[in-house]
């Protein structure tokens, strides 16, 4: 199965979602400067939450209406932490496009990211499940605190391994975990089976993150969307640099950049590093752990469409570069 | 009935509320700063949306671990939509301690006000009721939009009196009624009981905002825990400023503080103008309107201590200094 049948196979889905946002945003008709916002951030980007949600679903009782609303109920909290994220890191552009608070301000970012929350909130109890409730809530929670404790770790040492993972889980696998398993508790799945496609969600998670940092190293902005070295100049670790710091542990870029020395040079120097060096193959192999972990007990699941089609997300997480 | 009275009445369920408060503080063991964070913020103040979820939910079945759940969750609200307005307001005192954002930054006042409003959720959905659940998200999604609303209005032509109101209706009414009508859900209450009970706690919180935005004007910096004319300082023209340009149409503080002409000095001329004419008074006539509102079809309720209680708040705002 290749990426074009996943999206056909869980289509009507993805297309209820964007009816979803449309209708957020026609319900704001009176309120146009609100609609601007909201189109402005409301755009269809890869989907891959509600996608999982929906294929995680779609191994036992898919339920039409409650997995469309946890479907848009995952990318709109999503969307909501990626409001806050980048008011919180003065980003300019996602995705191509200017961000809240670029156009509009910090304080507008915050109160627009709330507003998004407390709708993600409306759509997850319009499943009518107060399990998917609680793992949503529980969910926005672990990733709050998860970047609460990034920020006071930013330029600070390189962290260990164990705390690299820890804070991904937070930013990245927590809500890719959410989506799988209130995908599968929403059909009815049987205990074992929401065990398998929650840790399918994590381990995907994670892979899915160390990707995404690979990237901020050897992507184009062209095709990230934001500048290259945008963690390190904001002094986020990621595994690249642990790399460079484990080859150099005498004299490297990173310990300068978080000591906030010649932060533009060493940024250059690190990327050098990284692009001259294994690092890249290294931290792909990383990723590779993960995703098998995440397929490793896939097979137990019912032989559906479905479950091709998280094998086959599992392979384009590794390739993809945007 | 006397307020010791109506404390003495719900006392367990708001030692019950702090016991949570507790509880998380408790639970971040792992994370010290968190656990500052959280002490900082987590401290019982009037408590007012816990004591109207215990009382309305006195009235019909009070079920303890429901009750208290929900009177927990409005309050973690409350606090949460603190955190954010004081990072928008760059507040620097709240209760007469020093703010999120003043001690650890915005970026920090961002993501604790989501970790709060992910406990809010979190908690609600530990009553076990979707129609609380989704009663407490729709709340967080008027009070945010209000907020932006009011983001888009200052430092804008005054007001009319009706937007006013709609205002003071997201910023405050709202959550006072998630607070009656959840504890009268969770009571199982009649429908008619559940109207009764959310229209006592909007127009509660109407008149409530309203002597909020009088104490602006009159009360003591000791007092309200911030300076006066604060309001004023950040452009948000209140009942009392709309008084002002009422009378003085052509030539009045308020149109200068609005054009930004010598701020500090009109803020002064405003206090002044209040201070020595009937404005105050008009403005807790119109508060008393709503509390009228609010009690008007109490004795439809069962002739329980809770609604004597209910009486008593009503006649409280109206009286309270702080």
């Amino acid at each position: 199965m290749d990426l074009n049948q996943v999206y056909t196979l869980i289509q009507p889905g993805l297309n209820s979602v964007e009816a979803e946002f449309r209708r957020l945003i026609d319900s704001q008709q009176d309120f146009p400067e609100m609609q601007r916002m909201l189109q402005q951030i409301l755009v269809g980007g890869k989907m891959v939450r509600p996608t999982l949600t929906l294929l995680a679903g779609s191994l036992y009782s898919y339920r039409k209406e409650r997995h469309q609303a946890m479907a848009a109920s995952s990318e709109f909290m999503h969307i909501a932490t990626l409001v806050h994220d980048d008011a919180i890191d003065s980003a300019d552009m996602r995705r191509g496009r200017p961000t809240i608070n670029f156009v509009w301000g910090v304080d507008l970012a915050i109160l627009l990211g709330d507003f998004l929350f407390a709708h993600a909130g409306e759509t997850a109890a319009n499943t009518g499940s107060i399990r998917a409730v609680k793992i949503f809530s529980r969910t926005l929670g672990v990733i709050a605190r998860g970047e609460i404790k990034q920020a006071f770790s930013a330029f600070k040492l390189p962290q260990s391994y164990e705390q690299y993972i820890e804070r991904i889980a937070a930013k990245t696998a927590a809500l890719f975990t959410l989506a799988t398993e209130s995908g599968a508790v929403l059909s009815d799945a049987p205990e074992e089976a929401v065990q398998i496609l929650s840790d399918y969600g994590y381990n995907l998670g994670i892979a899915f993150q160390i990707v995404d940092d690979i990237l901020d190293y050897i992507g184009t902005e062209a095709e990230v969307g934001k500048p290259v070295g945008a963690d390190l100049a904001q002094g986020t670790v990621t595994l690249p640099a642990m790399k460079i710091v484990e080859r150099y542990p005498h004299d490297n870029p990173i310990d300068k950049i978080i000591a906030r020395e010649d932060i533009a040079v060493n940024i250059q120097r690190a990327l050098e590093i990284v692009r001259g060096s294994s690092i890249i193959d290294e931290c792909y192999q990383e990723a590779a752990k993960y995703t098998q972990r995440a397929t490793a007990n896939l097979l137990n699941l019912p032989a559906k469409p479905a479950r091709e089609a998280l094998y086959c997300l599992a392979d384009y997480v590794l390739l993809r570069k945007i």
